[in-house]
């Protein structure tokens, strides 16, 4: 193979980004680099890991050898606060200790776990069992689901990038919470994911062994990603909401379908229109053509969100069906494309290929 | 491997049933014939198919060599009708046009397939799409879930095997239905299955390339098992109920896992214990401890229904998760069950074997 | 979404290429389109197919919505051979029917199939049991592996595109058969393939619940890639080998896996020296570092060979290990990178994104 | 489900064993007690777990519910000593430290991990990177492959497990190695391996997003496994063979398929004959028909081990193809043919159940 000259169109493009990212060695960590080595617009200018350190990346993900071609480094805040932005894709707790930093040298950060995504402080530290570090700029970050916010995203300084259940049930709910159509006190979310969400660490709970082969609910008495759901819809449609919401691992790596069931008020006008009409200029979501059903694996390793709306039987029950990848959709390509948005991009640039089918 | 002689539990008894099997070559036949062929008190006289007429069954199955010796052959009804028993692992529309002949000679039948389970001929014809050939033995014929109608069954001539669908939504809403516990206008059924429910015929939507690492709702609109479940649920409660299924396809062999919701009515009680009471003289029903997870591996190659009831956040959703082995507790592993019933055989004989893990 | 307009990067281009694809349904066929939607030379101009003629390329295949606009066709020959290149992504036996006339129009063929892999009519008829139709082209045609015929490539009317097998072994033996070091009359090539090699027409062989939690070799006494491979290895050393070929099937979609067994001559020199200089100029055979161990997944979806030799505990046994994915390296992605020397395009243009990994 | 009152087979019989298991936590264990749970002469005495001492061995593995009604403890000598046999289903380096105190009690040892396998210490001690406890002891235990060792198995106090790999080669070059038929100077082992063979320990390597959809070969340079194959085929031709052995990781959970490749000598007689009769009257052995595949999953879940012999184009190049269960045949299923040999039991008595296909 040609030993690692830089891609050609990282050269001669006075605008091109300086990117740094923190924590790469997790599965949305290795997606975020897997896109941004072929971002028209980056040069990927630090990928940090602690446990790594001095390793190149393309040791550790073989995918990425010719594309990634530096090495790991422990967290150095001069040389990241100098990046145009920097992507965090840590454990919860991470970004919310750093954050302040970066941002007094210039950096505009994107947090791809939870430390910003709920504005109750106070229910946060409850669901995610630790004390905030910085409350104020909790108040400050921007929600980075583009279909909800994308003008505030296109200021911010620091995106709380969305979870991946939250995207893929939010994007579902909205057309129909907006307009109030359902009655939003029994919403019900069963959504699925695939074992990447659970991340890379070892841990027998997602070896093969023990998720091949077998499906099943987990977290039936509460996920984290229940109250950041919930304050979408209620962003949504002005009032809380009651949800239910089971998450479910499924025998496979990639993809997340979330089916939603509501009641529909009395005079529910066309869904499929609905649908069609709230989603046509969002360039990431596909409504299907009426009786089509999503399916995870036509948006592996895309950016999409595929969706479904159904009234079975010409009943009063509505039923959505909903997919994403969970480290596109769900994290890396929706970060890239906030960081699109944030910095007068294409918003799909390095984000246009088409899923990997089969 | 010693040649093919009978194991020596199939000799010295002097009640062993002759047990005649319609169409062995789908996945609910091979499963039936692994489960027949250790089972202490039957003696597999005939195993049917056209197709494979002349042909050892061990040859189309390879794990089968040296437990089940002989060969398709053509159906014969006189063969047939002088077996104490005959299964129709078969497509629907098969069993109902053999029945008459097969009962008139003094067998008794049990057809996994669906010809004898929907009490009303017009619905069964609108949903199957054809004529039904002996409505008088739709009437007749006893539905085979031994939870439900266990005395039925016993005296039974033709039993109506459940479908795999109806039997894991239907165990997890008996306790709170036959109460009276939940509003039952708009129930919900998410359902999940392995691969396996969709037959061992050859089609590109079951090749290992379309479903595996994917995941998909299918038949939203209305899946045949949709009025058993019903009809199940009206038989449990005395009335018409509401209730949305949506069957999704997961990428595995075998399993299912149903997530029920409902909406309990204001007095519910300790919704465990009620659990435990009603399943617990049952060998084929185990209801788990507070806060497990049912997982559906668990029940792989085992005849088990695991149930677990939540009310997530102490609200006023009840959700109930219940798992089977769509070829055994589905299908293969019940119509045992009923045979074992209806000839006053030990009820788990045959059926008590740990679940395959991992 | 965005209504189908063209990607940006196909307009303004005054080069880009015509392109026909013949059978288009098949799964090397879609992979072809996947690549082919994003490549910045390429406008597609047909899709031909005779049983879903009528309907859109994107409804068959739903990864392609928003990519591939048009309509399966009839196949017309009218219109291919007004193309710059006809892909056949079709069975053995159908390009040999079509290349003349296309190639009177002008056009030049890249056949995906096995129609001019073989030189010896004989013996190609004797494995593919058909009677050949175009005997003088195959003499014609370039084998189209262009670490072997680069040159001969840039100049071709018809190009034999590999198969997945010969690309994984013949890239792996190369470097010790042209330097003559190896024993070459007991070869062994132990060969994995995912089912997708299998293609995507209805069986039951390839369905998930035969083949997924399953491996097992198959065609031990001849498999039609056995005469491929030894023609390219006798193209390589000047004489002929003798070569032991066992494929088996793999429980996953993509990936091929190649372990490769010779014994060396006396004086072997430093191997892993030899096989990164073989390749160095290569921009699709990557080999990995000593003692790494390439895994099909590192390649998946991407045009990358990657190799790794070794020689247990010192001996004289040689070991090489080769991975590709079956439908990019093994078939549409070469089919490509042949149509980029071809046609004087960058020999990467298209094919430059790193594996999806996870 | 019936509260865990003891099967009824384990009542009334008055030759009943003790068992105790140590280690029963990993994937050998929880296989161990599956077969043990229905095993008619087995009064499950003791399972151990430093780590789940005090918990519930059916709430670790739920396949168990039902099954097996104790607690794991701590290892106690007193107690597994009164037993009549101990299964160490341990890490390596266990048993070597306990079981000259267990005989001392008059328990006989079967040790399912490596402590007792390799007759040279030296050899031993490299391989496994640490000093050997009890040289004595490895010099009176048995190899535990009674189809080359069965008279001794029935005296032995101490047995060594084979590991799965040494047992699927073993037993497909025996015939010919037995027979001086092939040069054995360079066989090579071709061998692939589920993930359960990794153990349940917690580990990036083997969760399932890091061996699903992937094949590879591992430890090409050596395997710990190799040096245990050549010592039996040592033993089985009295001298020393030249051996390749190359394992690979293949994305499912059960199964070992060996491709085993030889060169003939000048006068081989007729393979299928030859195989068909070594194995004729082993229970655990079948050799399948000429031109018949081995696959995994026809021996999913059971003891036995199927083979087939092939001579590709009829040259000299002998194919073996061997496959098991690796947590069966491999381990736990083999442990307890060995238990029935050292205890005048049937030999199959526990093992003879069909393997769960699909």
């Amino acid at each position: 193979m040609l030993s690692g000259s830089e891609p050609a169109f990282l050269q001669g493009n006075c605008q091109v980004l300086d990117v740094g990212v923190v924590g790469g060695t997790g599965y949305t960590g290795v997606e975020l680099l897997r896109l941004l080595a072929v971002h028209p617009d980056v040069n990927l200018k630090m990928v940090t890991s602690r446990s790594e350190s001095g390793r190149k990346v393309s040791d550790l993900f073989a995918n990425l050898r010719g594309f990634v071609d530096i090495e790991f480094t422990e967290p150095d805040v001069e040389t990241l606060g100098a990046c145009d932005v920097v992507f965090f894709a840590t454990p919860n707790g991470t970004a919310m200790t750093m954050v302040e930093e970066l941002l007094q040298r210039g950096a505009r950060v994107i947090d791809l776990a939870a430390d910003f995504r709920i504005k109750d402080i106070d229910e946060w530290e409850n669901w995610y069992g630790m004390k905030h570090a910085c409350a104020d700029i909790v108040a400050e970050a921007v929600y980075g689901l583009p279909e909800m916010n994308r003008d505030a995203i296109k200021t911010a300084r620091v995106i709380a990038n969305p979870g991946c259940y939250p995207t893929a049930v939010t994007l579902g709910f909205l057309p129909l919470i907006e307009q109030g159509l359902i009655e939003d006190s029994h919403l019900i979310a069963d959504a699925k994911s695939g074992v990447s969400g659970a991340g890379r660490g070892a841990s027998t709970a997602t070896l093969l062994c023990e998720t091949s082969e077998n499906f099943k609910p987990y977290a039936v008495d509460g996920h984290r990603h229940l109250p950041e759901i919930k304050q979408n819809l209620a962003m949504a449609c002005g009032h809380q909401v009651g949800l239910t919401f089971v998450p479910h691992l499924t025998p496979m790596i990639r993809g997340i379908e979330a089916t939603l069931y509501a009641v529909s008020k009395a005079d529910t006008p066309d869904l499929q229109a609905l649908y069609a009409q709230r989603y046509q200029d969002e360039p990431f979501v596909d409504v299907l053509a009426q009786a089509s059903m999503p399916e995870t694996r036509s948006v592996r390793g895309s950016n999409l969100c595929r969706i479904s709306v159904f009234r079975p039987q010409g009943g009063d029950t509505i039923v959505i069906s909903s997919v994403i990848d969970n480290l596109v959709k769900g994290a890396a390509g929706q970060a890239i494309q906030n960081m699109n948005l944030m910095f007068q991009l294409d918003e799909t640039a390095g984000l246009l290929q088409p899923a990997l089918m089969p």
